[in-house]
């Protein structure tokens, strides 16, 4: 009988170093990379955990790995570096360290997300960066709601029809809330419950309409504004309803345009098609969507419907894959020239 | 020492039958009035199940009572009689079968809401109809996102503030979805699952529509639509984006209400609390809220956050109860001269 | 027509004090007291929350309560004070501080559950200790595992059939992990989780084998023994396996006992129905149980299946009920002479 | 710069055909499938689903697969066909077709996991079979429960320290339950609750006992005995409590193992250490367990804790994963000489 041979190949591996490595994001992070097929972690950096073995800070690890934590950052021996501070963070780490020139960074907080002279990180939405992606050497990791907001409005971004207010209601898992106990996150309080927080004024708008106004056509005059704090645009808004669901991962999202007169469902659709022809992850869905559907995976599922002049776009992604470490990883692959997919073939959780 | 005594006094009951009383909101009104100082149940109808105990079919109710269900119909004997059946069938069991004139009914289902010629079932919201309740002898039930949606929207809808088309996000626990199991109400999908339904097509539009334009002001031009197949409203329209969520009960709504120029939030939240000061169950609050502020009890809570031109109503209820069987007993209390708390001071759940 | 009308007689309210109201056991303390036919609270007492609102505190009483938190403890103007502090901080509280003497206590710790000689309270398991509990001024409320433990097992115990080790496992929601946040109430390693912790070392385990020894036959020589350090016992033990469950309330457990030849399956029903025929709130099922019957009352409910010389009993409480403050309030009616389930028909959950 | 690239070598693919494909197991197959890199799904089986997307059926899948199900079965085309049937309909299927000889049949089903002269399955338990395993040509993939329980006793039955009645306690998910709704899936009912099923006469019993017989020392007396219907057992049992838990996937077992004498904790360890020294998924914890350790992945952790004379042994698998598919996954690679981790180096779900 003929054997069948599970091939190992040499090759070249992205060797990678993760600062902040005890948190959700940097846990995720591992979860991903100790069977990415070519990175590997070189040092694992938490100086409270220094020490530490891995398996014993982040849940599912135990029997894959005997990384440990180090308190140590040789960034020499890396190609890569991801940043998995807390927001705010990553500007201070970078005015007090030394990063050599040769080594990439992924900043997974929203420090340099926004576009500025001060800085050259790219923000890493490959569904619409990817070649600059594959050429940066910084890059800054979009935020979770921002990337589940932007995929679904995307394909009306580009072509024009964003010129009326949009509302948007987001439901997020716990772990958007990250790893420190709080109120919201004790389990007594959150099971079975929901709420909304920062209504109209979530951090990742910024994001949002920084992406929306890049998109639109030149000739259109719709600007779409990001709400100054007394709440009075001068242009178009995204009106964002966040919400904290009950449940661990994932985002749902419906986002309602207006538009002046109705539009034809079968050209939208298409539009939302070839927009995403080419996305590794992200996938336009005929029927319409639950949120399982993404959960466990790096994917990202749009869906539109269609009710006289309103548009109605479902979008949906994993919070901590495609909405934060999972879009890391699509991000290292493009920037190495890796398949875009390497290591994050991953199995859905489905229940 | 002088001895602490429970004064158990002599009083007139009132006396009821229930039809369809193996359903969920049947059970659950067998579990409000066990415990209501001034009603008994006479008999709690359901052909499947005559002659098994109550307490087999509905949850929580062992060691409480003896009742068995019946096959049997004796109008004769009660004051009252609820309807609790899938819709459509209320009109037609009354094609089929003669109530006593002096025994009155209060109809779970949607049959008779709409006002129309051919019957005489007062709409039973108390916030706006407590006079009519208190003198009727039919009653039609509010639906579950109706009571909610409503709650929020009542005081902007007589202020004649509903001018623009409305945006409503509202999620359901899955005891919405009824009794009989199916794909969407299997724990292994629902669990940590999220989705849409029923997209600006939920029917409790109808009733909506039909409370928000018997409120508005006598000059205001704006009627309120419902949408038409072909979703062109004339009028203004309520967008309605029922969700399914990942908890049992409750229902939690957000209300986006667009003006034309910005309100004074002092004065709309004067007229939320002027609104329902009478109220006996629904509370605004200066807060925001969470869902399990209601769940476990006859409450509604409703806030308010205002940004530029733009009001988002919060409106919570426990959909069981406020949103159907609950409602249905204070109902019963206002048509029989009770208090109209009686039998709904119900510990809240909390956890 | 005859109106319907709720009377509302004078009568002597039992005036109540809480300390530590701001915890777990203390906001459901309050929750079943406000509505209370014969119980009124005087004052609830928390340093740290002085002068809030309790519905800002406690979930689900926005709406029917106006109390604030006091910081004083206006002893004198109460009957009965309810100590919701902490373990260990009973007894310290009362060497600091005098009650005057005709004010009884209830203790919701377990610093007096154990009897000794240098204290009078008796301990409050209704189910064996009525007749003490009515006369006493000071009473212990047994802890949640230990009440639905107990109550599983009195029965064969009272019969004398422990005699050999009975293996004990039983789950518990996250609120018996009481208030503060921490890494194993965190929601989003909680859910959808389940663990074990403190196996055979549970603290209740003491107040179990008080009970358990006190009840069994003069002349039976088999002491229940709480395993020491070294896990060396001299008689039978209770082998006690806590799990924590993926869900807020209720306790779950399953006890296996042991005997020496098989026994006759009715005649231990005809015993467990015998022993908790007079039990206010504790009843035998002849069916199977699942949890979501008693959560939300304060029920306990038993069941016993039988294979061989193996009893399988199975007993379930709302841990925050049964197992806490409803217990409490049932020994507070007891002790005041008002009807045993005074404040306690409390509507199922169900759901 | 040099490039990093994701090598795809020419390798012969294990060609796969799915019988039963449409129902849970048969869909968390495709989901492993789909990403293994030595094997390919030639046709996944299912009449009433025939010319259907399996992404339609099966949560997760979208944008992942085009593959449709197929009322054909072209067992010519394939190496392996998995049976996803339900318990009983395998051994029908096999009288009425005939499965070329070349054809490897792996059973998901019970049907053939009891040895007898009558059939040629092995019971594919990797930690006790492998060789057998690598050699058969047809192969009864051992049960969820029964994987869970035997990897928490195997290292003590082969030491002979079985010689007591054992209690087991494990909690399922609800996925355990199967894809077909009914009373005990409803999501209404299931969450929050806690419930048993089966108490004692669990149908996994029998290949339990089956392994843990063939694994005692030849000079053991001590015979384990599946309970008969009159519970009389002549030799030792596993008196084995299955509770229905409030989560979709996972088992949590507990196992208390009673000796004559006190043991040495560290040489148990070390059995258990050893034991599983070479095994692919099944790893000793040092550390006390939760579920979510392996949820979403293939792997079995173990952990003991010694109490005098008494052993608890904590197990936990993933019910789809290492307690079906997964390990039949495993049982392919070794019957296809594969690597045993091929296609199974899957991200903990952690959240």
């Amino acid at each position: 009988m003929q054997r069948f041979i599970t091939l190992t190949a040499q090759r070249r591996m992205i060797k990678v170093g993760i600062l902040g490595a005890a948190g959700y994001t940097g846990g995720e992070l591992i979860r991903l990379l100790i069977n990415h097929p070519d990175a590997e972690i070189i040092f694992a950096n938490s100086e409270s955990n220094a020490g530490n073995k891995v398996h014993d800070v982040h849940e599912g690890l135990y029997g894959d790995t005997q990384l440990e934590f180090t308190g140590e950052m040789p960034f020499d021996d890396v190609d890569v570096v991801f940043f998995c501070f807390g927001h705010g963070k990553s500007e201070a780490f970078l005015k007090e360290h030394t990063i050599p020139g040769h080594v990439k960074i992924i900043d997974m907080a929203q420090d340099f997300r926004i576009a500025s002279p001060t800085h050259d990180f790219v923000y890493g939405l490959p569904e619409i960066h990817r070649e600059q992606i594959k050429k940066c050497q910084h890059l800054a990791n979009p935020g979770c709601f921002a990337t589940c907001i932007q995929l679904g409005l995307l394909p009306l971004a580009k072509a024009g029809l964003l010129y009326n207010d949009i509302t948007v209601s987001a439901i997020t898992g716990s772990t958007g809330a990250g790893q420190k106990p709080g109120a919201t996150t004790h389990f007594s309080w959150r099971t079975n419950n929901f709420s909304t927080y920062k209504l109209f004024t979530h951090q990742h708008l910024h994001e949002i309409c920084q992406t929306l106004n890049e998109l639109k056509p030149a000739h259109s005059p719709h600007v779409i504004d990001t709400l100054n704090e007394g709440f009075q645009a001068e242009g178009i808004t995204v009106d964002f309803i966040p919400y904290r669901g009950d449940f661990a991962r994932g985002i749902f999202c419906t986002e309602v345009v207006r538009l002046d007169e109705q539009p034809s469902e079968n050209e939208l659709v298409a539009r939302y098609k070839d927009f995403y022809n080419d996305a590794a992850f992200t996938h336009y869905s005929d029927k319409s969507l639950d949120l399982k559907q993404v959960v466990g995976t790096n994917k990202a599922l749009v869906h539109i419907d269609v009710f006289g002049r309103k548009i109605v776009i479902t979008s949906i992604i994993d919070n901590l894959l495609k909405g934060a470490v999972g879009q890391a990883v699509q991000n290292m692959n493009l920037m190495f020239g890796a398949t875009e997919q390497a290591g994050l073939r991953l199995k859905a959780s489905a229940f």
